[in-house]
């Protein structure tokens, strides 16, 4: 089961991948129609399908009015590698159900994040509203330098505890934040546009945000599967000030 | 839109549809293997259902050390019909969505719960540990009659009510517990389990339970639903006490 | 135990009590100084006090950006005595602690909700965005009468059907959903803005609502209640488009 | 507001305080008084005090039948410093209310856990059922030589990138693991049983658990003060397995 690589990696990026949906607009259309018209109406819903437009102003209108019940009636499972400073913000989001590689159950891989040449690195302005700028070509190799050297040598350091028989939830209290970890996350579309809506910060937002660019990194690769999927939902979403209802 | 039947109903019985469901046993095994190996092996899941006895053993694994968190990645989505005081029940338990037909936004249908013959109409036992037997025939008459009357007349004055032009969120106050409704409710597994071991009376739970008979009529149709989707999950349920992970 | 009052009683009021309370503006101000200064300073909370201003601008600022956290570490319990198709709208919120009064554990008190001259009877415009307005003499002497008659009618059911001996949870079906219910609920003042934006439309909120009056009744004797414990919260939530954050 | 000390400081202890608490048996009594007699009863709360012994027996049923909610309407807040490895363990748990120090906002301190003699090392027997055992004075000793100094050059980077204007937010990911943290967690008593049965390992809980032992020396610390601010609470749960109603 020990399949460590044996060369340690450093990445810039983030992966999300969609592993399962159970998530359309018509989920939405057909919730909302049990309040209004208590039945469950094969027919109305393939009303909703023919008559797309009908179906499009009902969903924005829950939208607007925060009828927010009816978006919680689908499932999206993500599987997402990121540092695990990522993680510690994302799990601070409660309505969501994780399952994250353990450290006491299995030896970790020594992926490393490393922030990329476009990566803002100063941060200026005052709490609360910070904002970040490109950092100079010589902070950006102090960066880059100190966070492989770190990284290596803590993962030596995890590696030399190994060997010497220490258990594994020990060994691992060295390793940096920005080692890569792993995990499942499913939400329901409510639960996602709240987290859109905090850790993304875009034009059209009805509330300011100030994400982590790492967290912003994943928010935007699960918001082009959410916009693929529930693509009425979506442009609502937008439409209402990426507000969650 | 409006299509009230005519004829005032009574129903003994209750209605649980599975409209939508993305909920297996590997979904489990998925989740729990990312925490155990860090990486989403579309070959470990296969391995899963190739080697159905280690799937297994894993899923009841997980149940007896209350793993609760691979129970979550998944998701159901039932239709339900029962009278109002079975989903005031219902309601309490917050980890599940729900969509329920509106008495503000529409005129209610004249459908209503009478228990059936075999319904137990005796509470004997103390408080917390009630038992409940069959009434004589006597008493079944009574309460089929009371019911029925009542039932009957609080719909007629909400009639008359609705046709004085007064707004029906008003007019809706005087209709009993016992008239039907419908709703979506939408549970991962783990939620579900901890319905189930409270809302259902069963040999061979670690807990004692005492739901009100027409809960338990809906958990139950609940439960075969279950078990079908996730035959290693519910029987490990079965084997574990029927708590929930 | 059996203490039921002989009389019917009627009522057009709800009631709410602030049982205990563990709320204070300087709580939020200690939650979000543990995330700026990591340190729990005694010495900073009362500079808080002192420097009053400094502490609602900080608030406001939590409040506005919605930084939501802060407003958790905070407990109100409140008794509620309201009919129960009130209760049903208010166990829609997740986020709260509940015990109610059971139906299936004592005799319910003969005590009904009527619309008081004053409720607005009529509803006008269209589903989403309804208007209510007041109704004529005669509507009111209508719902007066109807809901008078199908109360007492359902409670001597209710009476001959316990006096039989038939099961209180068999018995209480043909109760009407404006019979009084009471409970205990506890919610932290995150919890409660929320609550507070969703079930009272008032004058400069962000979000349109339109709760039923009856629940409206409740939330504004509970938003009574919070202004007094926290006022540069409740300050800052009216500032802020009565959006909780 | 920079006052970080200018020594690195190793500790091998967490620490816990109640900050405020909101919570004593007579909350858990009142508020299954309101669902068995649907009154708020002061004189029947007083009556539980005097008769500590019906107090009692009523909290140790509702314990072992799973009446859950009447121990949720109390509140108690902890200030809690522990290694980050810690608190991503704790924050898995989404019953509760959390404000943790930001790495985003502030300069973190140079403290960091290191394991004390006593802490077993070794990891023996199957996964998921693990055993952990003293380790030799030499590996003790590789333990504590590899975690200070990786500590402490980890934070020699983190400084070297702070001091040449780098964000906090980007020169903290080279932090490792057991650099202690800060935070205000607040939970009621339902949800803290439930923390402490996956969090401690104790004779006589029904469930097997494998806590960290770092989270279970927080786990301790806050089991004593739930102990004293809910004698019979307490006293229920151990005798009910350590399971959450």
């Amino acid at each position: 089961m020990k399949t460590v690589p044996e060369e340690i990696q450093f990445r810039s990026d983030v992966t999300v991948e969609l592993v399962r949906a159970n998530a359309s607009d018509s989920d939405v259309l057909f919730a909302a129609r049990v309040s209004t018209q208590g039945e469950k109406t094969l027919e109305g819903a393939q009303d909703a399908n023919v008559d797309a437009e009908r179906g499009k102003g009902l969903i924005n209108y829950l939208m607007r009015d925060r009828h927010g019940s009816p978006f919680e009636h689908n499932s999206m499972t993500f599987y997402v590698q990121a540092p695990i400073f990522v993680f510690r913000e994302f799990m601070r989001h409660r309505i969501a159900s994780y399952n994250e590689e353990s450290g006491r159950y299995r030896e970790l891989n020594p992926t490393f994040y490393v922030p990329a040449p476009e990566r803002n690195l100063l941060q200026v302005g005052k709490a609360g509203a910070y904002d970040f700028l490109p950092g100079t070509p010589e902070q950006f190799e102090l960066v880059s330098g100190e966070v492989r050297r770190t990284s290596t040598e803590a993962y030596s350091s995890y590696q030399r505890m190994l060997d010497a028989g220490v258990a594994r939830e020990v060994a691992r209290i060295v390793l940096p934040l920005n080692i890569f970890s792993s995990m499942y996350v499913t939400m329901n579309a409510r639960a996602l546009m709240n987290f859109l809506s905090l850790r993304t910060k875009r034009e059209g937002s009805h509330f300011p945000s100030f994400p982590q660019r790492e967290i912003e990194m994943v928010a935007e690769k699960m918001e082009a599967h959410f916009a693929e999927l529930m693509p009425y939902t979506y442009e609502a979403f937008g439409k209402n000030g990426r507000v969650a209802p």
